[in-house]
């Protein structure tokens, strides 16, 4: 496996890969790897000839410092968990390279982004859409792989390549849980002891909504009893619980057929703010 | 010279060229081509081994409905030009082949969009650079090739390439005119006889701008005297007049060295909308 720092050294060997009729795959991350991200790395291996695999935590995507400081970072333990995962270039950046000038460009999804993390998170997929945008002309890729848990941030990815005309597949994964449910991510590094304990039950939080559509309780009472789940667990402070289209991401008020639901949670706990999703067919209910 | 009218036809073929080790240069036209358009087309040919010439009035750029009906369109006289220019592909889509669906996307690019036509043509910039990206897109350029006319779509352009990092160089060549000092543009065939015998006074008011401030005139009173000109012309209804710094496009009070400064201008013959702009450098007064 080759580690890349610069844009330019990415660029040329992708172009050389083109010029060889190499299928490229992309998976993006910002590191600190798990069995999330390691499935995305072995999915492109299978599918493609070579595998470009990104580690940047993206300062313009966050908009809370702390949570951009205190991200992990682990360069080393990642290399070592990707070479075997079938990744054929690390592309490791500093934001130097990524950001020689600061941009003037600014992305508006219109309603995509005025919702959950949008509204919760001023400008994340401002910077989500820039930095995507730039790792796809560096690395070309005819394939890009994000996993479902960060559903909204793939809907706008797909905005994107769709409205630009990106001439690339994207290919989403199911999110990977612990045992005990919790939905794999890097932040949950950061969960205390005491935390990480509590943490499964955004996962049953969702089980719950979940259970309650299916047993055609209306939507607005399946928030509340949600609601008043996760309300019982002091360690736990809810930002948001929606119900929404998994299309459009817009709040739906009543199922409808054929309607694709996603649930969403995101919370703190403590001071780590955790996201987590389930989706459900309408159809199925 | 071919011409393709899908956008997945372009697309493989570029794909094919790049695989070839082809370089490709890109004249993204909205057709009714005139001298101006063949220049860029014959450097375009000297400079790579393929050129894509596209046509395609883009409906997300204007704003003005009564603009994008009346502006001319002539495919066929259109053709009949490029083949001897030096296109090797005319790409020739329709309005749906382009927008298969309605965007989401808003591109917004801050103080250099706030002025001049960006102030004027609400939404203009934004149907720019969404065109512009997909163009790259299908065509998958290295060089990309604008006319210096369009000098606030030239100085977005180049701010799109950089903050998205499109792996690709912007070419601009200098404005083409008229005999008597018209700049060529594709609107000039909807001037009427009367029109058209003024419409050079706009560049007689840049050429004045340019002659006061090579005179160490002070910016306000250059701008007072090119006003008064202007005033004097009835067929003229002036929009704008501005002396802004070239890089940032933003009103300048004062030269200072070194600086390159745009005069720039926008004005109405009757029903037909032209804009026209000089630079100088201040190190040369």
């Amino acid at each position: 496996m080759e580690i890349l720092q610069s844009a330019a050294a990415l660029q040329a060997q992708t172009e050389k890969w083109r010029r060889e009729g190499q299928r490229i795959g992309l998976v993006p991350t910002m590191g600190a790897l798990h069995d999330g991200h390691l499935r995305l790395v072995q999915a492109a291996a299978a599918e493609n000839d070579v595998v470009v695999v990104s580690i940047f935590v993206n300062p313009t995507q966050f908009n809370n410092p702390d949570d951009f400081r205190l991200y992990p970072r682990l360069p080393e333990a990642d290399a070592a968990l990707l070479g075997p995962a079938g990744c054929t270039a690390l592309f490791l950046p500093s934001v130097e390279e990524m950001y020689p000038e600061q941009s003037k460009l600014r992305f508006d999804f219109g309603s995509l982004e005025q919702v959950m993390e949008g509204a919760h998170r001023p400008g994340h997929f401002n910077g989500v859409a820039t930095v995507v945008s730039k790792l796809f002309h560096l690395s070309r890729p005819h394939r890009a792989y994000f996993g479902q848990k960060d559903l909204q941030q793939v809907a706008i990815i797909r905005q994107l390549v769709a409205d630009l005309s990106f001439d690339l597949e994207l290919i989403t994964f199911p999110t990977v849980r612990e045992a005990d449910g919790l939905a794999m991510s890097s932040r949950n590094r950061r969960l205390s002891v005491e935390a990480r304990k509590k943490a499964p039950q955004l996962y049953k939080a969702l089980q719950l909504g979940v259970r309650l559509l299916e047993e055609n309780r209306p939507v607005a009472s399946v928030k509340n009893e949600v609601l008043q789940f996760l309300a019982m667990e002091e360690a736990i402070t809810l930002e948001y619980f929606e119900i929404a289209d998994a299309r459009t991401l817009q709040t739906v008020e009543e199922l409808t057929q054929p309607q694709e639901v996603a649930l969403c949670i995101a919370a703190w706990l403590a001071e780590v703010r955790l996201i987590d999703n389930l989706l459900i067919s309408a159809k199925s209910l």
